[in-house]
């Protein structure tokens, strides 16, 4: 095998991909390294951690062809500090690959690509295919993953759920405590239902830049890809169904106050610096007498905080929650102007952004 | 006590203090408090662990005489979270302290101040006077500090050097394998010799900011204060005796070769990522015959590595250094030209910037 490339190409490809490389599975080293194969001028480097493979493919010219595979960390670090411009020489003579740039060479042990494990294939003719663009897909998965669990005692929560309905393509995730869903592409004419791991969804996530316009999803009944651009993560879907979500939206709420997101941010944030004693629990009150919508600590060792945006309550209400959850759902907001939701102190919460329908977050209060 | 004063300036004077609040040191809570003392208009904020103390001086008007502690990191997050230009209020009777600023208020439940521990006091008539500008103390303190140890059981190790040698003031650390000397000011009329702990060093170095010009710093038989503006640090000193390291330095070395400083980073980089498994020795070597300066990893599992910067060499000369200490030395050289002199493999070698004397570091080899 033999390559010639410029360093900066071929350093973004390796960092791109060596993330996955595990590193600390011992029980299967050769997962440590990349698999670096040429085939007809046509560079791919691959690593995998058997849930999730990722693939970086680039240009090159002068090759020879062959597969070789090389520790991933070491190989991009070394690329990595090499001097930026410089034609970086790659050639493997069995399991042994030498570095050759400018006055620079390495010869790294790598291992025979037999040993590599299996890749997971789609077969990209029958799989059910979506498209989107990319600015929307981050900001849309980013408030979605939010509400995954990290309890893999329920694997089917640990991920997010594509799932179309009405012909409409969804994305949701819940943890038990708080659901979030968003609607992506409507009029859409395939159908899918499946649960992709958010471990996969982060690695997508860290792959995109700024190049890339586009990410085009495909799934077959166990697996999805995504591809971006010269890269695409393959993953395993997450066996098992997601719980029924849609009947547990609130159709409307009683009371429904219109606030500013960084007021409301604020007063949670300072609240919620008196309720680390309490996990974290914190009051909102609408109130008539008092004219305006409060949230407060509860009385504790540190001491009581209370909190209040001036506005025309009609209906009195009160609800507990939990301030980090609500933070976390205001954070991802996609503007100042949100709709707080409630009725009655076991209903759930609504948040919202003003007059936008595609995203709805819903969280459980607490028993206050 | 009562104060009143604006959101910048007092978020900004419990941000210097908290950091020092301990926080974890269970057995005396008191001092996870910030003393809040206001005396004539004059207020300061005052947080100590014991071993070192931070107060930070701040003018506030409207203010009525008063002394009491409350939890410094909540105080000041809750302060940082205020909305900037707000007027904030603290009121405090008995250890309640009510907080007040627009529609937000809280109370923290404080401690009295005759529960926080007596602070370190410097007479400051008698003390010993330094005075210099704070970028070429950031600086060369920097350089200094990295050569310090971390190991506790040679405490006097642990501590930055301060001394006057023939009319200068030098600041020196050694951890045992590496040295690093810095020339101050010349010219002093004191004389000190006293070691200062490297944790005090770093949070006068955190303390330091762009308001400040000047730094001066004053030393007893004891203690060492740096005040810095409105923020003053006071410090026990280490007691013990430094070695005296001046006898360690060479007069000369039997080569001396003048390198680019990013070039040598570049493959001392490149031969350490090879190192990892041999605890990160390299072997630089200078040869006629390959008419270069060379610094190589040794061959082992990963596979071997060789780097080469080429240069007119006189002499041939070989010697195994930790890769890590040659780039922390490296990474504080002030300048890109840079003089690496050795001798034979087990004398020390020295690190300077070309035509600087203010400046050397010195490295023991590994026996090769």
């Amino acid at each position: 095998m033999e390559i010639k490339i410029v360093q900066e190409k071929l350093a973004k490809a390796l960092n791109n991909v060596s993330r996955v490389a595990a590193g600390v599975r011992a029980s299967l080293p050769i997962l440590n390294n990349v698999l670096i194969r040429v085939d007809d001028n046509k560079v791919s480097l691959t690593t995998t951690n058997l849930d999730m493979a990722v693939v970086s493919f680039l240009p090159a010219s002068q090759c020879k062809n062959g597969v070789v595979t090389v520790p991933a960390r070491l190989m991009a670090e070394f690329v990595g500090n090499l001097p930026k411009g410089e034609v970086v020489g790659i050639v493997s003579e069995n399991e042994k690959v030498t570095i050759r740039a400018g006055e620079y060479s390495s010869t790294i042990n790598g291992a025979l690509a037999d040993e590599f494990p299996e890749l997971p294939e789609i077969d990209e003719k029958k799989a059910v295919r979506f498209q989107m663009g990319v600015e929307e897909f981050k900001e849309g998965l980013s408030q979605v993953m939010i509400a995954a669990s990290n309890d893999t005692t329920r694997p089917a929560l640990t991920g997010v759920y594509f799932n179309t309905f009405e012909g409409t393509l969804y994305l949701a995730a819940t943890d038990g405590y708080r659901l979030a869903e968003r609607k992506f592409i409507e009029k859409v004419e395939s159908e899918v239902a499946a649960i992709v791991p958010t471990v996969s969804l982060q690695e997508v996530l860290r792959s995109l830049n700024d190049d890339v316009d586009e990410i085009e999803i495909l799934f077959d009944e166990t697996q999805v890809r995504f591809r971006m651009g010269e890269i695409e993560v393959t993953s395993k879907l997450i066996d098992g169904s997601f719980p029924d979500y849609r009947q547990l939206i609130p159709k409307e709420t009683e009371i429904s106050l219109e606030l500013k997101r960084d007021e409301l941010v604020r007063i949670t944030k300072l609240a919620a610096l008196f309720a680390k004693e309490v996990g974290g629990s914190i009051v909102c009150e609408a109130s008539q007498e008092k004219g305006g919508f409060m949230v407060a600590s509860v009385a504790n060792e540190l001491g009581e905080n209370n909190s209040e945006i001036k506005i025309d309550i009609k209906t009195d209400g009160k609800v507990t929650l939990n301030s980090r959850f609500l933070l976390d759902a205001l954070n991802v907001l996609s503007g100042n102007e949100v709709e707080f939701g409630f009725s009655n102190k076991l209903d759930p919460v609504v948040l919202k952004v003003k007059k936008k329908t595609d995203y709805i977050h819903i969280i459980m209060p607490l028993k206050g």
